[in-house]
């Protein structure tokens, strides 16, 4: 198996683009991610395009117009996971040998649906009784609330976190820190969530160059290697199921780490699927990051702070930056390219050598998700 | 890179299956593809499922049904070459040495849709102009009864081949053999295709076992060679377009004869993209099974007859077996797959060793086709 490495980043900023469809944020995105790498189309092996609601043939729009045309170019859809498995598929063809140089990108639009939950399956027997996510996070919620003694005081710890590591980062959603009380005063969702405990619908794109060692040795942009890149999905049961601990999670993110033969306490920073605040708790303790039921105490002691022990979500996660599906795990990636070449700006973690980004999303009765895609950025 | 082999295939017959969604579909066709193999779920390292219109984690919902959950699954959308393309990023896997044992399968139902040409994007300038599939290659067909002299009865006799090919069928959605009077007397589509020069919107789905040559040993059922897997988008360009020379399909064929290490006269039969009858034409000769403008002549001396020369669509094709968009690639894989292990019953071309299959489609302003897959089987 060979190394890759990322070589170039570039996120359209998300935010509400009403009447730009999926394919133009991810052509801009992309064109971006050309310009700054100085790539020309013509040294791109292969494209991988991930989105849930971009429409057929999105890898393939996408790809034309940036002069792309011609090699081999795949439509990925696995719901949150989308733009993730693209990359994951790029560095599978590179790794494998099939390719030296790779576009993967995500894109959506979510505007276009006017607002609500996001459309899911109607085939699906939870979702059809009202399991959309924000339902399943609140129960989610009230179970680790219950179990390990959290209040909604540290749900709200979560998203002003977040927030504040947003409000500089000048492509997320929303730029601007809030307060607990900002938390408090907005309106019920789902008991115990909040409007400002779960992150927006958002519209936007994100592109990554990978490549082979040797191909990144032509570039004149950084390089990062991709030490592991994991897709799995949810492991299917009827039984009870345990909402406060996302075996999916658990299980990609061993995965990953025995791929790059690290372990949780390496980690300098974690970009995860904050869709809801509490999901940061039950993904970071299933990473690893914090022991079992602890996760809502070290954020109270700043633990994960961008300068605490491990910073979570130092880009604004996807409470500030919003959750364009397809687009969340390219993005994730690239906020971990800058945190890693020194290139972070304001968000950037002290001495940040190695990230991990984590999406997983798609509600299926009988499995907690779909689909959960793990990478690991190391700078050596 | 390491040898493939397809150690099994499953289709869930073509036709008209109102109510029955693209996941059942799959379902079923997955389902009576362990059932045939003897594969445990267990044994399954990863799954690839294609659909254009199957909806969010398609291929995730089918296969945790079968008792895959758990490792990595994904959903591919390449138009018309959907399931092509999951078979292809499950060969990739097994090359690459990622993994040993595959399910790549396509499904879809197009019932759904009540008729009428399959809804396209908007976003594209020719589609939103009226360029619909049929209108695109009633435009070739005119183009190419001009430049070579072929006639309507040519075109004619496509449908007839291979609607009498389809007639053996049983997995086929028509299996009535039809006259040249039948396809003269159909209505009138886009001049000069008439109903029966057009393939039918159908629901179907198709399932293959992809694995290594070491488990393949495991295995009763007998194993064929896949011998070159290739994805390929088409080349953009907004010159003159050649509406004879389907490019995409061109420059497919020559890389998947290059890793093959075989050449068009090696192939003893072809399941190629006969949406409308005059693609057969087009196809056959960008596939350098006949010279460029004398497809139409060879078909009426009866070179591409299941006992011809090159059996061309010995199963039907798509004019006899329908066009459920992403089913339809795999299914040419299976149909392929019991050619080549004697297993084609009524429809066994004599001493078959080498088979070609051949998806393309999707249109996109500015290319001949969004994707295109080809795949070439050998016994040894």
């Amino acid at each position: 198996m060979r190394p890759v490495y990322v070589a170039g980043a570039a996120v359209h900023p998300f935010g509400k683009h009403l009447g730009v469809n999926a394919a133009e944020l991810g052509y801009r995105a992309v064109q971006e991610l050309l310009a700054s790498t100085g790539i020309s189309p013509e040294q791109v092996d292969a494209g991988y395009g991930g989105s849930t609601y971009g429409g057929s043939l999105l890898a393939q729009r996408v790809l034309q117009r940036i002069g792309v045309s011609g090699p081999p170019v795949y439509t990925v859809e696995n719901a949150c996971a989308s733009g993730a498995s693209a990359v994951h598929l790029g560095w599978q063809a590179i790794a494998g040998g099939f390719a030296d140089c790779v576009i993967a990108f995500g894109t959506e639009n979510l505007s276009g649906f006017g607002g609500g939950t996001l459309p899911l399956t109607t085939n699906d027997v939870e979702i059809s009784q009202g399991m959309v996510m924000t339902a399943a996070y609140a129960m989610r919620a009230q179970r680790y609330l219950h179990d390990f003694g959290a209040t909604a005081d540290d749900l709200t710890r979560v998203s002003v976190k977040n927030r504040g590591n947003g409000a500089l980062n000048p492509r997320a959603h929303f730029q601007q820190a809030i307060s607990p009380e900002d938390v408090e005063q907005s309106r019920p969702v789902a008991d115990p969530l909040r409007l400002l405990h779960c992150c927006p619908n958002s519209d936007g794109a994100a592109a990554v160059l990978l490549c082979s060692e040797e191909f990144s040795k032509q570039l004149t942009t950084p390089s990062i290697r991709l030490r592991a890149s994991v897709v799995r999905s949810g492991d299917f049961h009827t039984s009870y199921r345990d909402m406060t601990w996302p075996d999916i999670t658990a299980r990609a993110a061993k995965a990953a780490y025995d791929m790059a033969g690290l372990k949780p306490n390496d980690v300098d920073l974690v970009e995860l699927h904050d869709a809801f605040s509490v999901a940061e708790f039950l993904h970071t303790e299933a990473l690893g990051i914090a022991e079992r039921g602890q996760a809502y105490k070290a954020t109270a002691r700043g633990e994960f702070d961008r300068d605490g022990r491990v910073a979570i979500c130092p880009s604004g996660g996807l409470l500030s930056r919003g959750h364009p599906v397809g687009a969340t795990g390219v993005t994730q990636i690239c906020e971990s390219y800058w945190q890693l070449t020194g290139e972070a700006g304001d968000l950037q973690v002290p001495g940040a050598e190695v990230a991990l980004t984590h999406v997983t999303g798609g509600g299926i009765f009988g499995v907690d998700n779909g689909a959960c895609s793990i990478h690991i950025l190391t700078t050596t």
